[in-house]
C-alpha cells in the first residue's frame, strides 16, 4: 500500500455473540475478522489489525486499542464514519488517530485495566445480565481486599494462567487490584503491565474462594509459589469481564 | 381459591422479546403470558396477573406493578424465589408484599412515571442498544424544556393517542416532564396520573421535533387544541421507553 498511514483505533464491544477476539478459520464471528472485513473493504484491498491483545470468546471491551494501516487518502473521519456504519450494532470504534508507522497496539503497549463485575443479588438485574457474573452469595470484601494485596506486585503468575502450553516467561507486573462494592455489586480492577490467559478470570475466582471464606487471603502467597493452576481457584465466567483500557 | 392473599409485586423486564405485557392468544411471548405460567405452577391452578397498565411490544419496566391472588399459605420469599427461578432471565420479580383483598394494581394506580432515553451519539453505546433510542442529530435542549412546559397540566391528550378507535375520556393530568442530559444522552421523564396508548411515545417524538427545529415550543397549545393524531409528531420507537414506577 503506497503512501499508507498506520492508524490507532479505539474500540468498544460486547462480546456476548463472538468467537473472541482473534480471527479464526471456521467462524467469522470475530471481532478483529469483522474489523478487518469492514476496513479492507473501505481501503479496497486485505488490511491486518493488530490488538492490544486477544479477548477471550464472551469478554467485553469498553476500550480496547488496535492498530491497523489504511491508504493515506481517506480522512481519518471518514474511517470512524465508515466503520460504525458498517460494523454491526455491538461493536463500535470509538476513535481512530493516525500514529507512528512503527506503532503496533500489542507490541507497544505499557498497562492495561480490566474490570471484573460481580452481581451478588438472587438474580441479575435484568438489563444487565450479559454484563456481569451472577454469584447470588455473600462476599467478605474486606478479606478479598487483603488477599488482592498479595496478588498485586511483580510475581510469576504460572498459577493464574489457562494455558498450560504457555512457554514463555509467565512474569507479570500488576500494579494495582481494587474493589470497589455499590449495591450487591462489585466490580474488580486489574491494572498491570499485562495478563496471561485467563489470568483475570482466575484471580477472580480465586478471590472470590476467598470471599467465600474457603481460603485465606495470606494463602495467595502460597498459590503464587506453587506455579501450578491447580493451586488457583475456579475461572470466573466471561461476561463478567471487560477490557477497559489500554495505556501506551 | 380458599384463604387466598392478595400479592402486589414490583417488577422489572426487559421488553425486546416481547410482544408486550398483555396475554395473547397466538403467542406465549408476553410479560402477563410468563408470570401466568409461573404463579399458575406455584399456585397449582391458573391465576390472572393484574398489571398496572400494558406496556407495548419492546417496551421496558424498571418498577412495573401487579396484582394477583395466590393460596395463603405459600410464604411471600417463596412466592418471589420461586417466580425468579422459573421466569426467563430478562423478566425479574423486584418485591412480594401482600396487600388489602380489594387492591387492583391498575385500578388503584395513582401516578405513573415513564422514562425515555435518547442517545445522540453517532453510533449507540453498545452496551446500551436496545435500551436507548439511536437518533444522531443536535437537539436543542431548551426548546424541548420550553415545550414541555405546555404539555404538563390537565388536558385532552386525544391528538397525543396512538388509538384511533378509543371511546373512553382522552384527558390525562400530566403532573410534569423533565429533562436530563449527560454526555450525548438525553432522558425525558414523564410523571402522570395515566398515560393513553403510545402517549409517552408520540410526546417524545414531538419534543425531538421541537429540538429539530421542525416545531416550535408554542405550537404545543395548537396541536393540543387539534384533538388530532396527525397534528401531532411521530411515534418515538419502543426500545426507548421505560415503565420506572408506578404509585398507589
Amino acid at each position: 500500500m503506497e503512501h499508507s498511514v498506520n492508524y490507532l483505533l479505539r474500540l468498544q464491544y460486547d462480546g456476548s455473540r463472538y468467537e473472541g477476539w482473534q480471527k479464526q478459520k471456521n467462524t467469522d464471528r470475530t471481532i478483529q475478522g469483522k474489523l478487518e472485513s469492514v476496513l479492507g473493504q473501505l481501503a479496497g484491498c486485505p488490511v491486518q489489525v493488530n490488538g492490544s491483545g486477544r479477548t477471550d470468546a464472551g469478554v467485553h471491551a469498553l476500550g480496547q486499542a488496535a492498530s491497523v494501516c489504511l491508504p493515506g487518502d481517506i480522512p481519518k473521519e471518514e474511517i470512524l464514519a465508515y466503520a460504525n456504519r458498517y460494523l454491526p450494532e455491538d461493536i463500535k470504534v470509538l476513535s481512530v488517530s493516525a500514529v507512528d508507522q512503527r506503532f503496533h497496539a500489542r507490541l507497544w503497549a505499557k498497562e492495561k485495566t480490566y474490570c471484573y463485575r460481580i452481581d451478588t443479588g438472587s438474580k441479575k438485574d435484568v438489563f444487565e445480565r450479559k454484563y456481569v457474573y451472577g454469584f447470588p452469595f455473600s462476599l467478605d470484601i474486606a478479606a478479598m481486599e487483603q488477599a488482592a494485596r498479595f496478588l498485586e506486585g511483580t510475581h510469576d503468575y504460572k498459577s493464574f494462567c489457562g494455558n498450560k502450553k504457555m512457554k514463555k516467561s509467565t512474569v507479570r507486573t500488576v500494579r494495582s487490584i481494587s474493589l470497589c462494592q455499590q449495591e450487591g455489586k462489585i466490580s474488580l480492577y486489574f491494572t498491570g503491565d499485562g495478563f496471561l490467559q485467563h489470568m483475570v478470570r482466575i484471580m477472580t475466582g480465586t478471590l472470590i474462594e476467598v470471599g467465600l471464606g474457603k481460603r485465606s487471603p495470606e494463602s495467595m502467597k502460597e498459590i503464587l509459589e506453587a506455579g501450578d493452576r491447580r493451586a488457583a481457584g475456579f475461572t470466573a465466567p466471561p461476561e463478567g469481564l471487560f477490557l477497559v483500557s489500554v495505556e501506551y
